[in-house]
């Protein structure tokens, strides 16, 4: 009973009626994005932050969580992410894994292997991205709603037409999960390291499990924050529950994750969407929109029109308020995240307590949990100093075992 | 008493002693390690093997294990250490993480980060190797003779003098687990996956760790099998024991780990090595040696003379006869590791009965020990295809909880 429950009927039906999706729904811009509409529009600036990615060019603060240390770890942390993600940039303009699919390595097998049903390949896909750091695994459909109509290049700020391939008829969802107790420092730079690390491995996992079904002989494309939107088809792949904050919220790892995806023409098994209370949850749950410095996550009822046109319109949900968003944290050049932070949602799921936690958030008891985490004080920010003391000590005690 | 000794004394000293450095002991040439030797010896050949990672111009067999699903898992393991590693190859023959270290992004910070003491510096360093995908670090004082003393390259098949800056002072040796389940099944070429996932996991580790380093105002280089030999220096930095097989036992993972490093001026304190019985263990287990279908591993006592000019002489150790190694697992085209998989020190340490056992290992009661091993068949084969279904297994396992 307290399980996650697996919905029933056409994953795409289930979509339409979770966001009561209208008429006059069209396929996003990738330009209108909040971090395209920096390179474009004169109301968004981030140029600092940009820069703050490169510590040659950038004096941090002296102040804790944000000084040297801290920002020379943030920035570490996307190293292999930058590595490969701009290659290509001065030939074409290709931002791989923010604008673009990721190129892959080896054309393939020329032959296809022999399968045996898509059940059986299903699983061992799965298998495969377990192994290559996937923290949780789903495929869905395609559905063409979640592909942006758009493509944007940074380098020509020009905006090309995009279609997937008809062929590509699935699209794996990757869960990554990233680290707890960093993410219990949001906002500061250090947390901003478990952000770089898990763009890292979702990376790493979906390029490594394209060239997997490449190498099966069939057609595979790696993509991270491009080419469509994540949240939805993880929703349809069976991965978790939308939030009030806008985020994917997982069974296993809560909001405190990364995606990344590949879509493919290899023949899947796809994935029924699941509820675990989510909902019901966050209806009566407004700890991100309290917490959020700038109000920028709604209080109140799911609505179909955006705070602006850096989110769809004509799609019945929860939005955050990208421009305020992304001002606020663009003007701590780091990210800020104190929604997952302070999301009951948001637990370190490695001890059984709170494993059995998730489960009384789907029951009528769900209110005395929140009270309880409100009473226990979860979402405190840990001092990022506090997180390093810690750390350091916990490195300390396993050598001494 | 059953737990790892840290040894006293100097370093440099200890390896002194346990492998009776002779005088006529030499740095060794990067030209002649195995891989190497298969670009310009005509005796070492591997040209089939190199092929095999590219499924595009290989046609795997029709055997379990060695089928077009495995080889497209392995190979797809790879891709990353691939893209990174020789993206020089064509300007200047570089491949680095094998022949030449990584080239870092950015150059680092101007200013040089505040420090309390070498040993805070130490353990905050081996936090962030932690957070970075490393599963043990330690740290050791460079020692020359563990430098190659010359860099050979694969394009110009020219060697060139090597020689660490000065100031290179530090050396933080990684440990990256590779898959327990993965191991069981060498040799295959479905095992080969955890030795790509290894290396792409050990190259993030070193390269993010190194840009880190550099973040903070100081200089460090991030090499995997590159510049010189991981095994001595792990040693030397308190990660392991030296095992008949010519690995590292890690009292951890045990043997089934992969090795990266990255050099530094940063100031740090370094390790003691340790011991846990590995010697002693080895003495009286001829496993490794008894298992491998080529005789490549001693039976007897360590010896200062190898088998031939791929390893150290002047050094008394368990020497593996590099040459028969190669020539085996080159003709299966894939990794072999036998050694590994039949090792006693190969468990799975997620158990905690396998994590007391090594401690029964350093104790009078090792030959019982030893005796349990071979009576249930911890070195056993797992077959490939068992290994596909018992993951699928757990997949579908997982999901319905």
């Amino acid at each position: 009973m307290l399980k996650p429950k697996t919905v029933k009927g056409a994953p795409r039906e289930y979509l339409d009626k979770l966001f009561d999706i209208k008429k006059n729904f069209q396929r996003f811009k990738q330009k209108n994005d909040i971090f395209n509409r920096s390179i474009w529009d004169d109301k968004v600036k981030a140029k600092d932050l940009f820069v703050s990615y490169d510590i040659t060019n950038f004096v941090p603060k002296k102040s804790k969580g944000f000084d040297q240390w801290d920002y020379a770890f943030r920035n570490a942390s996307w190293h292999l992410t930058d590595v490969v993600g701009d290659r290509n940039f001065d030939v074409d303009g290709r931002v791989e894994g923010f604008t673009d699919y990721y190129s892959l390595r080896s054309g393939g097998a020329a032959t296809k292997v022999e399968l045996s049903s898509p059940e059986e390949t299903t699983k061992r896909i799965k298998l495969a991205a377990k192994i290559f750091g996937a923290g949780m695994a789903g495929v869905c459909e395609v559905d063409d709603r979640w592909i942006y109509s758009e493509n944007y290049n940074r380098k020509t700020k020009e905006s090309r037409s995009l279609t997937l391939p008809k062929s590509y008829r699935y699209a794996i969802l990757l869960i990554v999960p990233m680290d707890y107790d960093l993410s219990k420092t949001y906002p500061s730079a250090v947390s901003g390291a478990t952000t770089g690390v898990g763009y890292s491995t979702g990376l790493t996992c979906a390029t490594t499990l394209a060239q997997f079904i490449t190498n099966l002989g069939y057609n595979a494309t790696a993509s991270l924050n491009d080419t469509g939107l994540n949240i939805p088809m993880a929703i349809q792949a069976g991965l978790g529950e939308y939030g009030r904050h806008g985020l994917l919220i997982t069974p296993k790892f809560g909001p405190n994750i990364r995606i990344a995806k590949v879509f493919t023409d290899l023949p899947l098994s796809p994935d029924q969407p699941i509820e675990f209370g989510v909902k019901k949850f966050c209806d009566s749950c407004k700890l991100c929109s309290d917490n959020c410095p700038v109000k920028a996550i709604p209080s109140g009822a799911p609505a179909a029109t955006p705070p602006n046109f850096s989110s769809h319109s004509g799609i019945k949900k929860w939005t955050v308020n990208a421009e305020k968003c992304f001002k606020f944290w663009v003007g701590m050049n780091t990210d800020c995240a104190i929604c997952i932070r302070v999301c009951p949602y948001n637990k370190d799921y490695s001890k059984w307590w709170h494993r059995w936690g998730i489960l009384f958030a789907n029951s009528p008891f769900r209110k005395i949990l929140l009270w309880i985490d409100k009473q226990w004080g979860f979402g405190t920010r840990k001092a990022p100093d506090e997180w390093w003391k810690e750390g350091k000590a916990a490195v300390a005690e396993e050598e001494s075992q």
